[in-house]
């Protein structure tokens, strides 16, 4: 957006926020749904499913005034467009009333829903992203998480041993990128037929329904890895989203994602569990070269498989590797619901956040531009969200061990360039059913177990301790 | 759009269009309308212009019924497809039964509409596009400008001379392409604070109000020419955009445009008045050194101006030439305006077209992929639309000739690379006027004259025939 439009941008979202609102809110809606919910028994069937998530959304949407709805748009056009001003001048202070702000709004927002006893605002607003994910919840998973992440870390920092470092610093042409990463997205299973793939400097999946799904990648000539990450990643949301059901399913929510959580479980599964495997690279390894030619000569497997598992703290947690990404998430998460709770304010966002980072990562974050200021998603408004990142990573690997346990020569197949099997084990465990169960209920549901950190960290555990010759 | 999407990109364009049918004709605006008119007396007040063009907008609207609208849109969003598919495989028979189907709902849309005793259906659908323009109107004035064509091509043809092409065989980087064509549209006054120049296939000009305006253009290495025309292009349609009055005027009548004649003539007044003049490229063709180096070396002025201005009578209508343009929108308003009557039908379109080609430009054409499946707007349904872009030739020639009256070093200012004073002169005359007046009564209030082809032929024998030696 030119920056003269913003104004009037801001303008133009608080009308459609408002009329987004009405629209949800019609009083007829209720009507209609008394009358649905007198024919439901509450099971898991369609109608049900159905009447169930509407009624949702729709209290949701009544607890909260119109007003709140227009101030919170209005604000957050505004509060977004004051973050980047102040990561690009590295200046927290332009952004902390912003911040402050945002806070305060989103207090009021969870006032409205109103949340347990027992419960806390955080809750309130997590609940729109993963419905019925709370804080105690994610506290109960993560605190063991985190403490099993720093002693792996210590251990693969202070194996004294490094994978090599030459996948990542070929340089090779842009158009054999393109067509490289489009092969790998067909061979995986993502319909060209019912989807696209276009290029965006932040990579994205989107789309309205099963038959149209968007995704973008990016590329640059020394920077592969990236671009085949960022694809398989987004074919994993791509895949979840044309795996949904068709027909009248569409638009109703038993034909819909369950949650941002078990969507981002998608996108890692195929990113990490199969994309970063060695049964993978087994199958891949040799299209390098057909695809770059001499470019990649004397490149061995070996070199490939650690090029793209190579750990190592960071500052910026999109560009984080698998072990270290989910403290990024933490230390957000950690902040954001002492935020929510009022233990903190937005002033004291940058001294917490280097703290942390020092804490679980061992690094020192030089300026805020680098740490605090990295993300959009508070400017948005957004709360929440973060945790379901790790979410999703802790769901895919649950996931990903029983799709092992039902299908035993799971990974074998890989190694032959055959991923229909995971693919259909996706789609009827997951994709095919909506909404019908809740994330945490769903993951009982296929694993028999409740969430945990256990199957991440032994996914963790056992593949890079011996890329670290542990 | 994925080719899976279709199906389901038609539900939902017919769902919205019936959503918008419904917003428009809210018997709760016809109310207002009521009450609004009682106190309005008609004059040119903005209040007067607002409760006016609202009210055509609404009367248009409640005579449609809405499961027509929607019959509209499910058959256009098919007929596209279909005719994209025709186009492809050259193949009219896959179209017709297509075309058949836009002009009999079209017929019906017009009916709906109604159009005064002495009118025509046609009339009806291009009242859309223009309101108050008719058949009748565009023939008294396309009809001597059909005649004064002809011979002036016969003239030019027959010089036995012809610019040199050696400016549009020229390969040029397209980075550096880039540079020149924003360097350009900002010294003519496209404000990129409130506007983006983007790229794609088709270059067009959209936004959404006057502080973002968007704005596309297309490279090739060896189209320089074309990349410089269609950025001055969609600058007059940007430039338009922008000088529509501000704050409580954005979209409401009095600050919308008036027309898509009016619009086209402020692009082509960029395009060929000022980017195809002599006085522009004394200021501009030292400035494809700077730009390009040593790639322009011993191209003189000469070929530069005359590569821009080459005439020939061609298949294509987006690649001609300022003299034989018009002649191709001639053909489809005869053709369209005889089928909207059922003068003839759609199976008689083929045969139809190809005889005016000879007639009007003199050339065979080869096949209806190059003959008439050329253009997507039948396809879409947009009757009545393709005279817009020759009145807005003829807009713009009788504007810029009284903007010379006004302002009588205006060709002066363009060799030193001064356009504001032009700029000015068309947000005053005409972009700040909004909807004030309809297009000809525009003309007529701005020139003194109704629209006539006397400025656009002035302007085209006056340049072309010192061009061709005559």
């Amino acid at each position: 957006m030119p920056t003269g439009g913003l104004a009037y941008r801001g303008r133009q979202l608080a009308h459609l926020a408002r009329l987004k609102h009405e629209a949800l809110t019609d009083a007829h809606i209720g009507t209609l749904l008394s009358e649905c919910e007198s024919h439901s028994n509450g099971d898991d069937s369609d109608f049900a499913v159905n009447v169930r998530e509407i009624r949702r959304t729709y209290d949701r949407a009544t607890k909260l005034p119109a007003d709140l709805v227009v101030e919170i748009s209005q604000t957050t056009t505004q509060a977004k467009h004051e973050w980047a001003q102040a990561r690009k001048a590295n200046d927290f202070s332009r952004f902390e009333p912003w911040l402050d702000k945002v806070v305060q709004l989103n207090i009021r927002r969870a006032d409205c829903f109103g949340y347990p006893d027992d419960g806390e605002p955080w809750d309130a607003l997590a609940d729109e992203y993963d419905a019925g994910c709370t804080a105690a919840l994610i506290e109960s998973v993560f605190t063991p998480l985190r403490e099993r992440l720093v002693v792996l870390l210590g251990e693969l920092m202070g194996s004294g041993k490094a994978p090599s470092n030459a996948f990542n610093e070929l340089e090779l042409s842009v158009d054999q990128q393109r067509s490289f990463v489009r092969f790998i997205a067909d061979a995986i299973g993502f319909d060209f037929n019912r989807g696209r793939l276009d290029e965006s400097t932040h990579p994205f999946c989107s789309g309205t329904h099963c038959h149209d799904v968007r995704m973008t990648t990016r590329f640059h000539e020394d920077m592969l890895p990236d671009a085949l990450g960022s694809t398989m990643h987004e074919c994993g949301h791509g895949i979840y989203s044309q795996g949904l059901l068709d027909g009248d399913y569409i638009d109703t929510p038993a034909g819909m994602s369950v949650s941002l959580s078990i969507h981002e479980s998608q996108s890692r599964t195929w990113e990490n569990q199969v994309g970063r495997s060695v049964a993978f690279w087994k199958w891949c390894y040799p299209k390098l070269s057909v695809f770059f030619g001499e470019a990649v000569n004397g490149l061995s497997c070996d070199q490939v498989y650690g090029g793209v598992n190579i750990v190592k703290p960071s500052l910026i947690r999109v560009e984080a590797d698998e072990v270290t990404y989910n403290l990024h998430i933490m230390v957000r998460f950690e902040l954001e619901r002492a935020l929510m709770k009022g233990d903190i304010k937005a002033v004291d966002v940058p001294g917490a956040w280097n703290e942390k980072y020092r804490d679980y990562l061992g690094i020192d974050v030089p300026d805020d531009a680098r740490g605090c200021l990295q993300d959009i998603h508070w400017s948005m408004g957004a709360m929440g969200y973060f945790p379901t990142y790790t979410l999703g990573n802790l769901y895919a690997a649950q996931f990903f061990e029983q799709a092992v346990a039902n299908i035993p020569d799971l990974e074998q197949q890989f190694t032959r360039g055959e991923f229909a099997s995971l693919k259909k084990w996706l789609n009827e465990n997951i994709h095919e059913q909506g909404m019908r169960y809740l994330s945490e209920p769903l993951c009982e549901k296929i694993t028999g177990k409740p969430l945990s950190a256990d199957a991440l960290m032994r996914h963790l555990e056992s593949k890079f301790r011996p890329i670290y010759g542990l």
